[in-house]
């Protein structure tokens, strides 16, 4: 039994952090039409430069600027038509001499010897071959150069990239279609309690439906971790027991969830105790809520333990901050974007304890955070809530005014 | 052919919407490990109070809160212990008299006769099944009325929402385990054009490798779309029409990607015009990026057609606006979270054309809005972007100091 170790977040986050690195997460590649929402377990640099020749971003004329740098609306420039590009066909041996131009569509390379691509808009083919070009052109003007987009060697995206549809849209441009992604933490969420019943189940007196099992399968898909099991125990610490011993092999970590009672939390520290090779690293965190918290880890078979809260805001919040926080830290990931916003009321904190307060977001020229209360246990406002903000443990609370930072539930 | 029917973004939104009643998505049950994300396609009404007893939300002592009115740390109150109440088995038989207290758990049920539950803190068992108690109570402490966190008969989530962790809880608690959301629409991508090459590929002269197929296809994914194909065809009218014509039969959205020259544009529209029962609806819009967009529908197969611009931030911008805001808005959904942001520099628009401007954001006491300009087919400054802000078609810009909407890329 490890009783009293009670933790800040940040230091029960630091001590799974210094013993997790035998759960850094692996790297597989995937393919490109698999990446998206995965998380780039290293950095991209391209070995090519896009575009690589010369591109025009209009169809229009390729030409040489100096050759129409009179030329005007009343007073046009002829130049000889002597080409044209056509896309997806290798035009590298067309070459513009000086008093030319050559056709050239959208996307299309641009000839050695131009400089500039004037708009069909301001051309006008006439008879014998010619054009007459009613507009002068800067050099460089409607030309993409080469390496503009990318340049060989740029680094692209980075390590803990989270890919979306336009990372993707990169990846293809480069010719990066074996993605090193990170390996998802394997998860196994069990809960716990003669209480509990399964949802389709109708509870009988003392009994309640099961929900954390629910949202911790949920948000851990979310987040793009693998959930290998998520199963009931009754309250039965050999049956339990066995179930964690069970689980080691195949997870990277263990997530317990059951009730918020004295001897709820005494039997998960206690099983938890004896099925990690550490044993228990934290024994409720200074958090409210989530106090009663419980987190250990076992070398051997390099497995996360966490016993989280029984309320169901408690349970989300706490493995917000100390799971998911984690998997995104040791994948390189960067801060979520929050949403700031104007708290219109007192809003009180716990002193000495991190405090995690619910809201939703109200529109306004700032937005507003209203705070949502959710009494112990309760769901439906945890549902309500658009997300939450914290309060340091040294903080007295917020007042009508302050700005707060707004953590979107994901 | 439809020539010259340019419309703006709205009026191009709104034909879709006119015409798009025939693939208003279908309702689909699943169950509750599979709806996390999926959209509800019915409000979830409650045919039961939760808690469906009155639940204590700490480990204490139920009591009559009358009967230790007077107690105090100096003076204890006291009671006598006359049962216990256990998780998960049938306490309901219990009452509570005068004098008397009973041992409740977390989460356990308060038995008739209490009006307050004193935490154990606040307790002293004595000898003789005695209990002397340290503090008063109010009435109604430390309980969770029933039906306090859902009512029956309460909508506890409203069609169109699109299903996070917590709301899976709301409806684990309340025994919905068979989940209505709406069925995907099927959507088939295809991307055309002689110089495009698979990214395995390396790109000879002239040819560039496909990026919006699969900027458009994870895009789709992301928003829980079912992406039934993706197939690049070379720019062969019959081989393009045949593509058509197969996949109308197991889509609701045909995707074409082509390239933004005249010809590829045109190309399009023809057969689009010719796919479609209803032919070409919208030729062009005035939108930047955007303007070389085409829309259709086909009545008989009930089949929407999007002729996506060539350039990656024009293609990824118009299928946002069109095709994912139109699902959103027929799924019933909320308009997304946006964050206001101020631009610090100014920023023209593209007088008559709604102007979307890719930015990234910096932190600040107001997150500041930076521009990222991408010139015509570059991809890298799309994938560097967090978002981007709307201009109005009659707005002139926005000036240093200026507050934007910024959408976030999903």
């Amino acid at each position: 039994m490890d009783l009293l170790r009670v933790d800040t977040v940040d230091a029960a986050r630091g001590k799974l952090e210094e013993h997790c690195s035998s759960i850094m997460p692996r790297i597989e590649n995937v393919s490109l039409h698999d990446a998206i929402g995965r998380v780039l377990a290293q950095n991209i640099i391209s070995k090519e430069n896009i575009p690589p020749y010369r591109r025009s971003i209009m169809d229009g004329y390729a030409v040489r600027s100096r050759d129409i740098g009179a030329a005007g609306d009343m007073v046009p420039s002829f130049l000889k038509i002597s080409g044209e590009v056509l896309l997806g066909t290798d035009s590298s041996d067309l070459f513009l001499e000086a008093g030319q131009c050559i056709y050239v569509p959208t996307g299309g390379y641009v000839p050695e010897g131009a400089d500039a691509v004037v708009m069909v808009e301001y051309c006008e083919p006439f008879g014998s071959g010619m054009l007459a070009v009613s507009k002068s052109a800067s050099a460089g003007e409607n030309i993409v150069q080469i390496g503009e987009d990318v340049a060989a060697g740029d680094v692209l995206l980075a390590r803990g990239r989270r890919l979306r549809p336009q990372d993707i849209g990169v990846l293809a441009a480069v010719g990066v279609t074996e993605v090193p992604v990170c390996v998802p933490w394997r998860v196994t969420v069990i809960s716990t309690g003669d209480e509990l019943v399964r949802p389709e189940e109708t509870p009988g007196p003392g009994q309640i439906r099961d929900i954390n099992s629910f949202t911790v399968t949920a948000r851990s898909m979310t987040e793009g971790l693998k959930v290998v099991r998520t199963v009931s125990v009754r309250d039965d610490d050999a049956e339990i027991a066995a179930v964690l011993k069970a689980s080691k092999a195949d997870s990277d970590v263990i997530v317990m969830s059951g009730g918020s009672s004295q001897g709820k939390k005494d039997m998960t520290a206690d099983l938890i105790g004896k099925a990690a090779d550490c044993g228990v690293l934290t024994h409720g965190i200074a958090a409210k809520p989530g106090k009663p918290t419980i987190t250990g880890f076992d070398n051997e078979s390099a497995t996360l333990f966490i016993g989280l809260p029984g309320h169901p805001a408690a349970a989300l919040i706490v493995y917000e901050q100390l799971l998911i926080r984690l998997w995104r830290s040791m994948t390189g990931q960067s801060p979520e974007i929050t949403i700031k916003a104007m708290v219109k009321t007192n809003i009180p904190s716990a002193p000495g304890r991190r405090t995690f307060q619910l809201v939703t977001l109200r529109d306004g020229e700032m937005p507003e955070a209203v705070p949502v209360f959710a009494r112990s246990g309760m769901i439906s406002p945890v549902s309500l809530a658009d997300g939450f903000f914290e309060m340091e443990e040294n903080c007295e609370g917020v007042k009508n005014g302050d700005i707060v930072e707004v953590h979107l539930w994901k």
